[in-house]
């Protein structure tokens, strides 16, 4: 009986480079035929907002936490010399440069290769995320379903 | 024979927000019936630390660093958003809100689970931390012990 | 049939704390007859920066990366209480009072047991980094190399 091997990711990091960093090995390790599980919890989820603007219900905190958080991959900054969005842009440039694929594309990739993308709900309730502003066809699950991912595999990355 | 899961945890970052995703998952998996291992060292030291002034000798760079890192989990910041204490009281606030478990609690739930929390010894000296400034009940070791642990188990996380 | 444990770091941060508990854990499996990768990716890669300028052909922006990163492992900052390299000054300071290894020491030490220190290729190229820039005697690979090290082993870390 051959079990396909899992990788399982937690993203906690709202940066730019570092959610790269995390979309590139899931890609690698689905195009290797592994089971591949990005879990997006606290500003990870970030990476999973849709760029515009969306009318939800919310209260005021869940409101001000709403606006100050990126909204979508395309908008988060580097985890180093960020410098107000300069440095991001670098690196947008030199991604360009030699054909690499920027974070939205990397994100479109995985959903191709059926990469399991869930957003934490216990976080989306803290920082007030609703469905509504997340990405189509992601799932969504607490701790519980992270670990029953997590311990068949080995290759368990928090990022 | 059936032996238990092994998770182990080593959380490097003093961050609030970071801590909670460790102490989360660490509660999770002894929930599952994991054998759980938190190997606090460098920044997430201060996570251990007690919140009252402990009276030990130490040296000048010692007493610095003792002063200037956060005396216990409630202190400590946030990674993203923190403006000077601001977000980490609203991140505060919506945990109250949801009634979710603040740090604290979440340490205490480890304590009462049985999830091993281990002080790194070799960081400990760097930052002149000691054993009475420390919560009770832990342990202390140093790499080896935590190689050991490491090895037998497959869900590890750097935090 | 015995078969060597595997360890795998990916060395992702640029910040000299990270590094070094990334090379005190890569020694101590090293020590236990672990056979030991680190991929150093991202910001990571500027610890295997020689601390020479070498001189290389270089476009715009990869000049300025190459300005603004710090050249080689003792030049880089830490995550933490860093204060314009005062900080760090400090835990350079307790790290010889402690006789603790330094960083440079660290990497040494790894290069000594036979660790893989690896660089990525496709983060080399983006940040303008070329093989003079970086230590002799390192491996050069892309994530399906890194994913071949990590999917046989179960110490697999993200720093």
């Amino acid at each position: 009986m051959s079990e396909r091997k899992k990788t399982t990711i937690v993203l906690f990091s709202g940066d730019y480079d570092k959610a790269m960093a995390a979309y590139i090995i899931a890609n690698g390790a689905a195009a290797y035929d592994h089971e591949v599980t990005i879990f997006h919890t606290f500003w990870g989820l970030n990476a999973l907002r849709k760029d515009s603007d969306i009318h939800v219900k919310k209260g005021f905190l869940e409101k001000m936490f709403g606006k100050m958080m990126p909204k979508g991959a395309d908008r988060m900054g580097l985890s180093k010399m960020n410098f107000g969005g300069a440095g991001k842009k670098m690196i947008q440039h030199v991604i360009k440069k030699h054909n690499a694929m920027p974070l939205p594309d990397l994100i479109d990739m995985a959903q191709e290769q059926d990469v399991k993308l869930v957003a934490c709900t216990m976080t989306m309730d803290l920082l007030g995320l609703q469905k509504e502003e997340l990405l189509d066809q992601i799932e969504y699950a607490g701790v519980a379903a992270y670990l029953g991912d997590a311990e068949e595999g080995n290759v368990n990355l928090f990022i």
